[in-house]
């Protein structure tokens, strides 16, 4: 079990040495409140709690006469469904509404009215614009920059009935055809979500299947607004290639200014990075040796997979960051910024600094950010950060002395290109020769956060160093990817240290060719959480190489740590795409069996993925394994009868 | 106080009676479920238990170390503002995809894709295309009404910034300036909704007030899906003009096939009072003496106001229906359709038959509703229930003999004629008039639902009596009009009973020039619950005759009974009009005084408009003719100042 005790809450060394710090000079962590919320409620963890309308709430004591439904007469299924597709509403909006902010900043770019952006990758420009059936032939490049743009914007509000470009453009046909015939392809994403919460408002859907359905349309929304961001973002900064960086608080240099970038939305922290640059010789000219860019969460990510920034801390250690005393500033956007880093800026000299106009902690410091001035903003927040410098307080400052080298930067087209150096003429086989020949077991794609339910980082990693020794090959996201930097594990050190012998065979193959600086890393960073469409496109072009459909692949997810509703729709999509997802957390579901029965079974008789609930690291690993070596058993299978029959045929023919 | 207790339960003496049935019977009704949930979970109650991830529940215990804060460091204003905003958020999501569907109808309709609808009300198309700027002149009605659905679709996903179509055009210029201001008029309606679970997704927003402004946008949103589907409603299938029918269980007729339509979404029911018309003779052919089709809920209300459909019951009461034995079938669409009346069912023969693909019961029988077959779906459904009616149990029969005279259809359109009769050049200052004469002392507008924590339809009742004792007009919608209508409010009996003599002088005016063959109600009945945007045309328009503001008027809002996400989103965008709004449940926001107190007192600073939360008919009634009172008074200051202003002015001219 991956429980929290009094003597067990992180595998993170530098987290360690400040939770000893911050019990010392009594701060509170979110450690310290996770404990004095314990034990936590039984309905609300069961999802048997239903606050749908204010008659409620009711909550659901099957065994009790007049408790086993709500006032309204629903069902324990029914308010166990409502509540999990809520999620899902809940992650599908922060996702795509952040691919929104990069649509309109986008659209303003190629109008001119968003000076400090330019369109960066004009390759990836020219092949979206291609897939979504944009005319690029003769067209200038800001013209078409537009045109994908819009076509992008349509994809959150357009009112015909065609599925989102971004949705059926990015899958394979056997998939598009199952979305269309369980009409969970969504139309339009905001209409998606809004319907969703129409759906579930009180008396209108009590069918949990029907409910979980109209959650899964949500949850296709969420992946078509993830989608996008990714594609356009690359368009505006720069598809990601290979960088060598570091990661964890020992990356916080006291000599520096240094300044946090914090949350998910891209638009700003790229931004900083080019500032921090520019603004470098006035840090200096205040006597620092320069300014220090650290990452934190998923914006972290984006400019650690562009730029090579280094990642302070993920999700679960974010309040500790300040707790060196060196950090000058904690920039924020959206998502995922744990409001008690105010109670801890507080504490320290450093500034916390909202940016965006929907995301806001009373008594930091507001810095709007626009795409408009998006220079002149970052710089007044670079410059904000270099006033802060002199305000340290030298007895504070303790920063634990543990980094480790992160190769990452692999994006889908980088991780084609790689492949590409042993085969130019079919990448992906690279990749699908290795599983059919046995060499490596399949892969396994890692997403999600960090949860105070389980130890910090703890599922995360010992479930890859598991799959490793195991040969499967493994991608990443977010906070995991984030948990795996700290531990070593994207680079070359977790090669060595537990990579198995087809899968070490098949990594060191890949890096004699590679031409980097670095050895290739046993989990390979595929960038922040919207990114997780990055991993899609590799699970589509491997079935596509293989002829069969994805869920026939030798491929799994898992999501030891899952904690925000995001988490939730990407694992809901996942799903449907037809992958076994593992989820080290219990969602709140377990009030119904039937709804339980749903995402754990039933999902498998209709998309093909399902969800793998299990809070042991061990043993989530060995059914992941299971999976991947049968899938991998029925794939040589298939592929043998296949020869077979065509060999039988041509024997027909010839005969 | 309100408070139920095992006596006093409802003030319907029909419900008084079927309580005391199912009681004897042994038949569990939401009043007995109601009772086994007590005592709610105080947390849920007070809005401090958050669930917006998945490592909560957190629930928030400001005096105990570690409990005054969520794991996440979320302080106790910004979860109860989250949960707050996120009922906005399924509000404004059920009124607006309702609204949606209608738009869909009027584009399918205009383009010949739904033979079965029509417009039947060509005024008010060149009304609408005329507000929302769609030119008129020398197009066909059909391509007007194709360009008008088109807006209307366009005011859920455009992606530009302009503020929607169907807010801006009906609201007078100060609020829209106001709105702009305060920057929470939205551009697309779900965008706003789907921006507002972002804003409130784990460590995004944690500023109260801002979460708090990112809620009034989408209660705007609301507002404006509401408003279109009125006015798109209308145009389909008719602006309400006075009719005569009743209410109350006694409308059910054991001699006749019985079917109940119950849900709001009219595009449904409208066609079932068409098709029951047409299908009477099957009816008779099996014995039955025709076709009674009677309405619950707000579907009911929309085909009581445009064809005189009685109402059987209100939201509160909907399973006693079945309990009479006699009702054969219940078809259902969208919202608050109690899941309950399946169980119902099943001890009865009456047959619940689902209809919307968003809202199925499990084990109710689905006839799937559609646009383009929407006749044969209709004549489907009325075909079964005639069916159902060989099978019903004369043993079980108990139809409980109460019913009384409804005079409803008072749409805003409607009232102006009426007020036009007595000044055809000025219709609305008949009501302004009478204001400033002192003769009425302003207006209150009723709406919401019914609510298990008080009695059923007391508050509604009570305060409507006091208020109408002290010459307030008074208009209502929704289920509280249910609760009038049962109680004898909507008719002449209600004047005769309660009207004070200022009230009743204006109403009897009223009556003796308006041409119909019965009295005028005590409260006007101006439809369902997405109608609540025809009470504010009437507050636009009394503020525009007086050349004041919204807020400046003597009109103020009752809620007693509210009880839905709706509900909570429709009070929002109410006080942020500038109106004084009445609520007599407390909603979940007395964990945070913050919140409550931004509700009911900060929102007045702002808007005009505030909250007041009183569950005490006589203190709430108190406190509403308080404030119409305080503004009757200030409007005539103001204007005997302008006035003597005026006259001032003209001394001086005149020298």
């Amino acid at each position: 079990m991956s429980t929290q005790t009094p003597d067990r809450r992180t595998i993170d060394p530098a987290a360690v040495e400040m939770l000893e710090a911050a019990a010392a000079a009594g701060i509170q962590t979110a450690w310290d409140r996770y404990k004095a919320q314990q034990p936590q409620c039984k309905f609300g963890n069961t999802g048997v709690c239903c606050r749908i309308c204010i008659q409620g709430p009711c909550r659901i004591v099957p065994t009790k006469p007049g408790m086993d439904k709500g006032i309204c007469g629903a069902s324990v299924y029914t308010i166990v469904a409502r509540n999990l597709v809520r999620y899902i509403a809940g992650g599908a909006s922060a996702h795509s509404d952040h691919g929104r902010e990069i649509a309109y900043t986008l659209l303003h770019t190629a109008e001119g009215h968003a000076p400090d952006y330019k369109i960066t990758d004009k390759n990836k420009l020219l092949k979206v614009a291609k897939k979504v059936g944009i005319e690029t032939e003769g067209r200038e490049l800001n013209d078409i920059a537009r045109s994908v743009a819009i076509k992008a914007l349509e994809d959150f509000g357009k009112y015909d009935s065609e599925p989102c470009a971004w949705l059926t453009t990015n899958i394979d046909e056997e998939r598009n055809r199952k979305f269309k015939h369980t009409t969970i392809a969504p139309t339009a994403i905001d209409r998606s979500i809004a319907q969703l919460l129409h759906q579930t408002h009180i008396g209108t859907d009590a069918d949990p299947v029907n409910i979980i359905f109209g959650g899964l349309r949500a949850a296709l929304a969420d992946y078509t607004g993830m989608s996008l961001a990714t594609d356009l973002t690359d368009i505006l900064f720069g598809t990601p290639t290979p960088v060598v960086t570091e990661a964890n608080l020992g990356v916080l240099d006291a000599e520096k200014v240094n300044i946090a970038v914090h949350g998910h939305n891209p638009l700003l922290s790229q931004m900083v990075v080019y500032a921090a640059r520019e603004l470098e010789g006035e840090a200096i000219a205040i006597g620092a040796k320069g300014i220090n860019l650290v990452g934190i969460c998923c914006t972290g990510n984006e400019v650690l997979m562009r730029e090579g920034v280094p990642t302070a801390t993920n999700f679960g250690s974010q309040e500790l960051a300040i707790m060196t005393g060196v950090l000058d500033t904690m920039i924020m956007d959206v998502q995922c910024i744990a409001p008690a880093v105010k109670d801890l800026c507080n504490c320290f000299h450093t500034h916390l600094v909202s940016t965006s106009h929907i995301s806001k902690v009373p008594g930091s410091i507001h810095i709007e950010f626009n795409e408009a001035t998006a220079m002149e903003d970052a710089k007044k927040i670079v410059r904000h950060a270099i006033e802060r410098y002199k305000k340290r307080k030298p007895e504070l400052i303790k920063i634990p002395p543990y980094k480790k080298q992160v190769v990452g930067g692999f994006s889908f087209e980088t991780m084609m290109d790689l492949f590409g150096k042993l085969n130019p003429d079919s990448p992906i086989s690279v990749l699908t020769d290795a599983i059919l020949a046995g060499e490596i077991k399949g892969v396994c794609g890692f997403a999600g956060c960090n949860n105070q339910k389980v130890v910090h980082d703890h599922a995360s990693v010992e479930i890859a160093k598991e799959l490793a020794r195991n040969d499967v090959f493994l991608v990443s996201t977010g906070c995991a990817a984030g948990a795996f930097a700290k531990a070593g594990l994207l680079s070359a050190e977790g090669v060595e240290a537990y990579a198995g012998p087809g899968l070490k065979k098949f990594i060191k193959r890949l890096e004699e060719k590679s031409g980097l600086n670095a050895g290739l890393p046993l989990v390979f960073h595929m960038g922040s959480c919207v990114d997780n469409t990055r991993i899609a496109n590799l699970w589509t072009a491997m079935a596509e190489e293989l002829k069969i459909t994805v869920p026939q692949l030798p491929f799994v997810a898992s999501a030891p740590e899952a904690m925000s509703e995001k988490a939730i729709s990407i694992g809901s999509w996942v799903i449907s795409m037809g992958i076994p997802t593992h989820v080290g957390v219990l969602p709140p579901i377990e009030g119904s069996e039937l709804v339980y029965g749903v995402a754990t079974q039933i999902a498998r008789d209709v998309f093909g993925g399902y969800f793998i609930f299990d809070t042991d690291p061990a043993s989530a690993a060995k059914k992941l394994l299971d999976r991947l070596e049968k899938r991998a058993w029925k794939l040589k299978i298939h592929r043998q009868t296949a020869e077979k029959y065509d060999s039988d045929l041509a024997r027909v023919y010839e005969g």
